[in-house]
């Protein structure tokens, strides 16, 4: 056969997440409870769906491949210029893109070990190398083993996600502005916001787009439009114009588009979102206070349960697949004790604390 | 700043198409009579619209990362194995994918100046080099000359695109053929088949995906859902899993594989918008017979017409635009000379058909 290039060759065969209609597939079931992707429970806003709705029959058109009105929108929402946005099918694209941008082949890029793993398919993919801190041992990122790596290290860039995927903590504004500051000046910051929105946004940042930090927003989490494939990039103009070089200018659905915008001029349902979600967490902290399990206090639409042990997080994983509950686990320590558990509609969460119950109750903590 | 790597430093600061929405900004107009992007003026398939519609109170889930259904139905249709397809989100993506596959840095490809230039743009931007063939004086792919430099330049991939894109014209299935097993046996030969489903299946190569050739396909033309982003390869096995460790699992909109399936099963609408896009050829090769100009005669939703000269061609071009009627133009000769009109329904090609008369009996044929 024809070779791929030396440096696809190079990439190993990889598992990306399974997803749960592959899981159905094998489980031979034709619906889960789905609650293992973070996704939204509570559906997309309705004046988003009105406005898909009345344009699907015009589907056949492209959408705009600049996001014009779009842009316009995000503009005034994060006090920026249109041209400090980069619209991508995703933040998982826009991730693609600032890896392919800043991450030379055998260049280095930072992470912390078992966050989200698309930041690390990507630096793979790209021919980069990855350097991991390790999360502590209260489920916080390690600013400070990550400063010390970087600054030995020098990577291309540092990622981080806040909120945090999968341990849902929260590091204040100050906090993440202090180790910003004492990155080494040619590491680009790529900061993962895809939980923010469950966030004040007087917690974060403020909007100042320096050239060495890269924020990336969604659609996808509090806006209930993850089947959408939408999300943006806050950065510099200069960045922005270093991603127009290289990104998928016609790669944005048409309707993604305009459901993204009426969402974002539906302020009222996204609180709704928060509001259910923040019951959802209640909900779930204290279900594990009854079963006597711990738990980490999460700022976002998820929350991880301290199951004791990696072996008896996964088998509580597998045996609530078993019975049509979809979550997943955390996948490296110190985390990987715990499962991982979405925000779903009190319908959900009833059906979850039942099957969770007799999971648990069947699976004895064994003696350490 | 930081600077992005040298590789991607090295690409030019890219005009990508322009698109109207750009264009509408740019001339104040609220809207144009869109004829510049072969987009189907006939919208989806009702069907599709349907089932989209049904689905879109549930876009808060994410899309099968593997399109397993979509995939499913695809295998039907090509008789093959859905391991043998790769979703992306249209051609552009596919094309992306298997430009990084297989174009090493400072490797070459070999396309037709002037034929679609979405892959020209991936091969600079993963930093490989372009080599032109041109077309022949009729219009028609030349693959004498394509033959002549890959064997001389043994190029990694091979591009063409057949129905062509932008002259319309189509290549029997028996000279792709040829053509195919002519090429060094260490070029992959990418075969751009968006506009295929305006011919006969049984013109095309029949399905048989070895290695060295991957074939894309789009649900963007005569299925009208350009907006959706939904398109794919078909390639060997081998090629699938080398797509899977580099494409972006989570790219493609739930609602576009919804759509994309419905349309699959609506085999009458695609016959629909077949016929009336032959029709819209018809009027339009009638128009330019009434004003004594040339044309390509067209397999696909377009119809290139002869102004004589790139400069009246621009010109007319422009004048359409500033009466609201957007179409676009070849870049490169011996087909710069015409401009090229996409299919309308009959109403849009009225339309076009007065302003283009008037606009041509404004602009005299200069004196060769």
């Amino acid at each position: 056969m024809i070779r791929p290039t030396p440096a696809i060759e190079a990439i190993p065969a990889t598992v990306p997440f399974v997803g749960p209609e592959q899981l159905m597939r094998e489980t031979g079931r034709s619906e889960l409870l789905r609650l293992g992707a973070n996704e939204s429970a509570f559906g997309p806003s309705p004046k988003a769906v009105a406005a898909m709705t009345a344009e699907l029959s015009r589907l056949s058109w492209y959408g705009d491949p600049e996001s014009l009105d779009l842009r316009d929108a995000l503009a005034v929402k994060h006090r920026c210029s249109p041209n400090q946005i980069t619209i991508g099918s995703g933040i998982d694209d826009v991730m693609g893109l600032a890896v392919r941008a800043f991450v030379a082949p055998g260049a280095t890029a930072l992470t912390t070990r078992g966050t989200y793993p698309t930041f690390n398919y990507h630096v793979i993919g790209y021919g980069g190398r990855l350097l991991f801190a390790p999360y502590r041992d209260d489920g916080m990122l390690d600013l400070d083993a990550m400063l010390e790596i970087a600054r030995r290290e020098r990577p291309a860039i540092v990622y981080l996600a806040n909120p945090d995927n999968p341990s849902g903590t929260f590091l204040t504004r100050d906090a993440i502005a202090r180790f910003f500051e004492q990155l080494p000046r040619n590491s680009m910051f790529l900061l993962d916001e895809a939980y923010a929105d469950f966030v004040e946004e007087t917690d974060l940042l403020p909007p100042a787009f320096e050239d060495r930090i890269i924020r990336m927003r969604t659609f996808s989490k509090a806006y209930g439009m993850a089947g959408a494939r939408i999300g943006y990039g806050l950065a510099s103009e200069a960045n922005v114009q270093v991603f127009q070089k290289i990104r998928l200018h016609y790669g944005i659905n048409r309707n993604a588009q305009i459901g993204a915008l009426a969402s974002l001029q539906d302020e009222a349902f996204r609180n709704y979102v928060v509001r259910e979600t923040a019951q959802a967490r209640s909900d779930y902290y204290a279900l594990a206070r009854e079963l006597a399990l711990g738990y980490i206090e999460s700022c976002t639409n998820f929350v991880c349960i301290d199951m004791g042990s990696a072996e008896r997080a996964t088998g509580i994983m597998n045996e609530l697949l078993r019975r049509g509950v979809w979550i997943r686990k955390p996948g490296a320590p110190p985390l990987d004790g715990f499962v991982r558990v979405s925000a779903g509609t009190a319908e959900m969460r009833r059906e979850f604390a039942d099957a969770f119950r007799a999971v648990v109750a069947e699976s004895p903590v064994e003696a350490r």
